[in-house]
């Protein structure tokens, strides 16, 4: 069985090495152009030229959880794609998010401003009841989110495309539930994947319905949100802050207004990192099960191109 | 039944108010000298002359969790001493304490420090197998701090002076397990009463003890850490840095060397405050349950003043 890594932005050493020792029966080769013709690939944005070289692939293991840049690219048309079924990245997604969410509600930075300056002060603390968190996109990285932000008190609502329950959850779906959800929100986390139907799904109008001094933590994908109408709302007070990681282009080109806003805090896309040793070693789990018989498409992270995710 | 407020710092109205409007049966009074006698007293370190002027209080109500300020005064001979009981302290200090682990495991202040800069910059993700947390004081508030962090996937280890089992959590105790936790412990929070036995607990002896790159964070009480001993471990290098709520003196001198310390994080004993509304509805809940009979020694939060919490 053949199997070729096609990672832009990554070492391929070790995945190669990785793979291989975790695929001891299978031939493991970093893609060149004109390479054997392969059963399966690993792939993070793969040029055209990989994919149009190799129509027979079975399968495209996607690196990360999102797809929305493989899926814009032409696949082989037998071709399933599967995406990163957390692998370690829910946890840091709720590490990450919480730690945005504690910083504003707690104030810190304002204490650490005031600590600067010299200055030992109190802030009255902020009632928690007031401060409702809704999570856009239910998925693996969104409920682990959404899960986490209710050990910390916090009212928490979310919103999905279809019909979700978690416990200690508000749960709305659908366009019908979304003014209500954002109204329902003091705090927005975006976790949704990248599609037509959300791409600028953040934006003057919907970003308005959030409750006064809300807050946004983005980081699912750059196009969910319209830069403009971000900072419009920021600068006219009706958002408080942002905490943003990830941008329409990336890196964020360097004359952005998001690198000097006094109010949005950035990462390089860092919230969620692919972890090696974790995705080599589901990735090899899941090719041993359809190598054993296992039917593609009832492999998690299986993705649907018709839906995006 | 007569009831006296009595804490230094805290604007007494609303206090007096909320206990009158939770207990409308009783006569409550902000303390002024020459008050008259007093079944109950709400304090925080009160003068000594409130103490000694109302000999026959059958209970003070501590409106914070750490009694060692009050225990060091002559205490009227039948009081018994509650301190708060959660209160809504124990999601504070859960907080408190995810984003200061979270901001150093995460490496967030290098992050921000590049894009200050103006630069996108990635760091290779730590292993959070590497980063055991230890909770030095397994009370109503480590508890929670525990359980709150092996919701985030860290290793997290336990001490306590008698032995307690906390799922998920490694559990040491006594004088005979310290050394043993403190190897064991990458990250050290402290989150013990300050009694005779625990002050200066955190020194160069037992700093030493843990892993390489260590990181101390201090919510309890100053006098828990000597001073000088973290500085010199880290400016050595064997401890990464602090975060400090809490101090010997507060407010912190202006002179003190934490202010300005390049490794250490301080925040003006904000981790875990006092809220009022809660505080009012949990000391008039333990008022109503003694009125109707339940002994004083049975409520949650009474002090063994021998153990000294």
């Amino acid at each position: 069985m053949n199997l070729l890594f096609c990672c832009v932005g990554a070492k391929p050493e070790p995945w190669v090495a990785g793979l291989r020792a975790e695929l001891p029966e299978a031939n493991v080769q970093d893609w060149t152009p004109g390479a054997l013709p392969a059963d399966y690939g690993v792939v993070w944005a793969p040029p055209q030229q990989f994919l149009d070289e190799q129509p027979q692939l079975k399968a495209l293991f996607n690196i990360g959880a999102g797809v929305d840049a493989l899926l814009k690219l032409r696949l082989p048309p037998a071709a399933s794609v599967v995406r990163l079924d957390d692998a370690g990245m829910s946890v840091q997604m709720a590490e990450y998010v919480s730690h945005a969410v504690i910083r504003h509600f707690r104030e810190f930075d304002g204490y650490e401003a005031d600590i600067r300056s010299g200055k030992w002060s109190y802030r009255k603390p902020l009632m928690r009841a007031n401060f409702p968190v809704g999570i856009m996109g239910l998925g693996v990285l969104g409920e682990r989110v959404a899960r986490t932000l209710t050990q910390f008190d916090f009212p928490v609502k979310g919103w999905s495309r279809s019909p979700k329950t978690i416990e200690g959850v508000q749960c709305f779906s659908g366009e019908a539930g979304m003014a209500d959800f954002l109204a329902a929100s003091r705090v927005l986390v975006c976790l949704l994947p990248l599609t037509p139907e959300t791409t600028n799904i953040m934006n003057r109008e919907t970003l308005s319905k959030l409750q006064p001094g809300a807050y946004v933590i983005n980081v699912a994908r750059g196009a969910h949100l319209v830069d403009e109408d971000l900072i419009a709302l920021i600068d006219g007070g009706h958002i408080a802050g942002a905490t943003l990681d990830v941008f329409r282009n990336e890196p964020l080109s360097t004359d952005h207004a998001f690198w000097k806003h006094p109010k949005i805090n950035i990462t390089p896309h860092t919230s969620a990192r692919t972890l090696r040793e974790e995705t080599i070693a589901q990735i090899a789990g899941k090719i041993r099960a359809v190598e054993g018989g296992t039917p593609i498409t009832s492999l998690a992270g299986v993705v649907d191109p018709n839906r995006g995710y």
